[in-house]
């Protein structure tokens, strides 16, 4: 391995997973020379192309010049790596056939020879110049018409939302002049937790920025549960609502800042969410979503405008919501399933998207069954005594030496650890169950071991990642067994969905050709990890794959192709959904799951061997 | 004549015009027995049905046994008949085929084996029972749906507005249980002086009610060019789209009352109305419409909800504007044509609208050409000193006696008189023009008469047409000179605008083979009189036709056929417009025309021959 032969150099790379890439700390760039191929889930696209490897597991082909960055060039590189892997959005599948587009237009100034409407002129102007009939446009944009259009010397810009199928444009704007920037559209995932947005050219696919933050609902509750509880008492819904037009709107804020542009340049936005996160942003009452037999207002959602519902940009453009399949099913997921490609592929797919709640689809381009199973927001930080998002400041990744038990962290960001996220959780319990701190049911053995970072705490016994000299909070950032009690909780309900739907199906795990992770969360699990603790079942990795937030990445695609939002609409309607709530196999599978990796370790061979 | 026979008899009938049929005063009703056929235009259909005659022109066929009906008895006859033709509109003249629809459904409740959304089930429902797919609905009633369907245990009517031609169907309604009662809707004819509106049965296009006040308004202003003037003040537009809103919903709360029904049973809107008042009524700036080259913002509108505008109605009713042919010709002419069936006769046809505008359409199946002339609300009792919209207590009809100049009157409802409204003011002018008490330039000859009905007054010489004492404001009613000149500029611009768009076509009066008289005030002009001070052309009697309310009627057409919508659009289409504004040959024809009847006596052969 390269970081043998450096260490006979005389370079000592650090290797705190002891050699194993799990823990992507021995990153060093090939200035010169060849390593054999390896393909690490710790690097991008971008960084490998850079020449950056893992030391650990690259093997040396030939004489070859390294560089090994300090731990400070370290930081900055992964906190990259990690904003980067944050944006990422799988590339437009699709063709590019944005419903908005910008029309210049010279209109002959009226006469009393020609004195023709100003909307009839207008529209008489895209008819010859761009061949575009039956332009239909709202009240308000006409009551500014007569002004804008004299405003400008009758030479125009006509923004335009046209679907290629539909008999009809929209006009959805007019700029005086020739707008030679391009029109741009914005793409929206409305998690429970987080909230993302990326701003696109729509006439070159480009993403010109992303932003993404915390869902203000959060203080009326973490889970859809909460919510749908807030939403009915007094004004609920009503402040649910203004919450998470509020975040969408600082998000734009933040995304036009970056781009010097006005909000009112951006004329379309596609909407991802879980249908309680659609039915909020909709004023939809969630209500009967929590309710036997579990029932929403509707799956697929009018096209509405910014105007109406208050979202900061054109107030004439039009909002698409992706259309969800059931209470539980939203059109997150049919966002999702349409980027993971699950729908065209003959190739049995499992589709997880791991976020508050854990959906899956399981299926082909043959059939797909869907389920869902309240797994909490543990694994999104929320619920965990030092949990938080990932972003800088989290710990995402921790490797503890067996014989010390003393935790190596990396960090989010150039920052102090401020608490530990999804990813950094699944990593910290699997340490903790390699190296024994914590038992197969999910006790810290504070009893049996005299290590200082074992101690007792306010919730029980604790494991100390971070000692409070160290973090950016002043308090030692640790992880309970009452926090280790919530992550074995929900890696459990989505251990347990999956079991069910392959049973309803009867289907065996092994049948399975691939497993397509998804949503904002997934793309910071590390699969070796997440399978030593019973979150994904036991299944060769190269199976797995991480798809990053294809939620987000859905509503892009559909955002730039009207051929994509067909296929959404598609898939919403073509995927059967199988209720788990009621289910009692799915409480027995619950229990059964609710041990580190699981009560039946037969079905966790990798782990056992390794334990 | 019958007159005569009851004077023989010892009954005497007043017969104030002389015995010419052309006041309407000597009504009585035949018992038993027959006389000659005489049709008057002073009688309405039903009258005739009940036996009531004018004795003046009738003839004795035989025995008879008649009621001479005292002259209050007298006055409710007339003023019944003045609200009967007030209200009347032409029957149905097309398929019915209302776009709204009450469906009731019954829902399978939803259950764990199907907890299919709720929007999703009523569709379902709706497709399952009615065949009619794709239905969509606004936010608003989504927004309620849930609650609404279980409140009403899953049986509802659901209210849809739907084109047979239209794909889609539009969700309007919830209403809980299944709803006996039919759908309604409204026509609504906005005019610059009055307002009118008719409650339908969309079920059997019965008319429920009919309602009628001036447009507020008119405080901004008499005139179309007056009020968007007042629209360019700042807030100007706003409070005057607030003011015919307002005054429409008082309208609707008259005729919801009058019915027993709530605001929100209405489920459908059509308006007609002049260019200008179309404008207000969607806030759209008619700034453009009074500046060369005379441009508005728009012929074709927007369907808007109820809620858009504040109209209390069923705020997710949609309401639909009659679209306009060009900045002066409005959809109130559009509507005029449809319910004249011109678009449709092979006869050569002149329809006029005589408002506070007038408007002309001339031509036959195969081609249409439109022009319109600024009138002024003369007629409409604006810019007349007495001067007061057709409600009870105006003088509508005037009979002067040659020898003593004294006045017969005849009075709209039970009241005393207060003014004199559009038909009085013709009347009186031909009767003072027919008595030698105004001159052929529109003078009194208050110099070489010594009668006291003629008099100095304030605004120049003026003709008494009521004492003080006997009228119901406490002062003379008179038409003074400065009156008589603005309907002598109201009626010529009239006849200058036929004269020139016939000119234009080369087109002679003679080929007119009818003359078509719409809009909401033509139903109260008496033909002879108007063509006495050369108002209307010089044409035989029988070819002038009074429609009535053609606008409202048109209005009513397309609230219950989606084949009468569809032909106003083609008619708003096909209608060429001719700008008389700038015209030269106009502005002569003006001033030819400025003359009772005209400069050139020639051109009203039968009037010379009277005088």
């Amino acid at each position: 391995m390269l970081v043998d032969a450096a260490a006979k150099a005389g370079i000592l790379i650090d290797t705190p997973c002891g050699g194993q890439g799990r823990c992507g700390r021995c990153l060093v760039r090939v200035d010169k020379g060849q390593v054999s191929d390896y393909e690490s889930p710790y690097l991008t696209t971008e960084q490998i192309q850079q020449g950056w490897i893992l030391a650990c597991v690259a093997r040396v082909a030939g004489d070859l010049v390294i560089s090994v960055p300090t731990r400070s060039e370290q930081d900055t590189i992964t906190s990259e790596s990690a904003v980067t892997r944050k944006a990422v959005i799988t590339h437009l599948d699709w063709p590019l056939s944005p419903a908005v587009r910008h029309l210049f237009v010279e209109l002959p100034p009226p006469s009393l020879a020609d004195n023709t409407a100003d909307f009839d002129r207008l529209k008489s102007a895209i008819v010859k110049k761009h061949g575009i009939e039956n332009t239909k446009a709202g009240l308000p944009l006409i009551q500014k018409l007569s002004q804008n259009l004299r405003k400008a010397h009758w030479q125009v810009t006509a923004t335009i939302d046209k679907r290629n199928q539909s008999k009809e444009a929209r006009l959805i704007k007019v700029y005086p002049g020739h707008i030679k920037q391009p029109p741009l559209g914005v793409a929206v995932d409305i998690g429970t937790t987080n909230i993302a947005a990326t701003l696109v050219n729509l006439d070159s696919s480009r993403i010109l920025s992303h932003a993404s933050t915390i869902n203000r609902q959060i203080t009326c509750g973490e889970d859809v549960i909460s919510r749908i509880i807030y939403s009915e008492h007094r004004g609920g819904l009503k402040q649910l609502n203004r919450m998470v037009i509020h975040t969408i709107n600082e998000l734009l804020n933040e995304l036009c800042d970056n781009n010097s542009i006005k909000n009112s340049n951006i004329d379309r936005m596609v909407v991802a969410g879980n249908t309680t996160m659609t039915h909020l942003f909709l004023s939809l009452p969630p209500k009967y979503i929590r309710q036997e037999p579990y029932v929403c207002s509707a799956t697929h959602f009018p096209l509405v405008t910014a105007r109406e519902l208050g979202v900061r940009i054109n107030p004439n453009a039009l909002i698409y919501c992706i259309p969800a399949v059931a209470a539980y099913i939203g059109g997150d997921i049919t966002a999702g399933i349409l980027s993971s490609r699950l729908f065209k592929n003959n190739k049995l797919s499992l589709f997880l998207d791991i976020g508050t709640n854990g959906e899956m689809v399981l299926g082909s381009s043959d059939w797909m069954m869907a389920c869902a199973c309240s797994a909490g927001p543990a694994f999104e930080g929320a619920g965990v005594s030092c949990g938080m998002p990932a972003t800088p400041g989290a710990i995402e990744e921790v490797t503890i030496n067996s014989t010390t038990l003393e935790p190596t962290i990396k960090i989010i960001g150039d920052a102090s650890p401020l608490g530990i996220c999804g990813s950094g959780m699944i990593s910290a319990l699997a340490e903790m169950l390699n190296t024994r701190v914590v038992d197969k049911a999910g006790h810290i053995r504070h009893n049996t071991s005299q290590n200082s970072r074992i101690q007792p705490g306010e919730h029980g016994a604790e494991y100390v990642l971070c000692w409070a000299a160290d973090s950016g909070t002043g308090r030692n950032i640790t992880l309970t067994e009452v926090d280790i009690n919530n992550l074995i909780r929900t890696k459990a309900a989505i251990y347990a969905g999956i079991t069910v739907m392959l049973k309803k199906l009867d289907i065996s795990l092994s049948q399975i050709e691939q497993v397509l992770i998804g949503g904002a969360f997934g793309q910071h699990i590390n699969i070796e990890r997440a399978i030593q603790i019973g979150l994904l079942p036991d299944i060769p990795w190269e199976r797995i794959q991480y798809l990053g937030n294809t939620s987000l990445s859905g509503a892009y695609n559909i955002l730039l192709s009207e051929q994509a939002q067909q296929q959404a609409e598609n898939i919403a309607h073509n995927i059967t959904y199988l209720e788990l709530i009621a289910d009692n196999e799915f409480m027995n599978e619950l229990t059964a799951a609710s041990f580190l990796p699981h009560t039946d370790s037969s079905k966790f061979p990798s782990s056992k061997a390794s334990t």
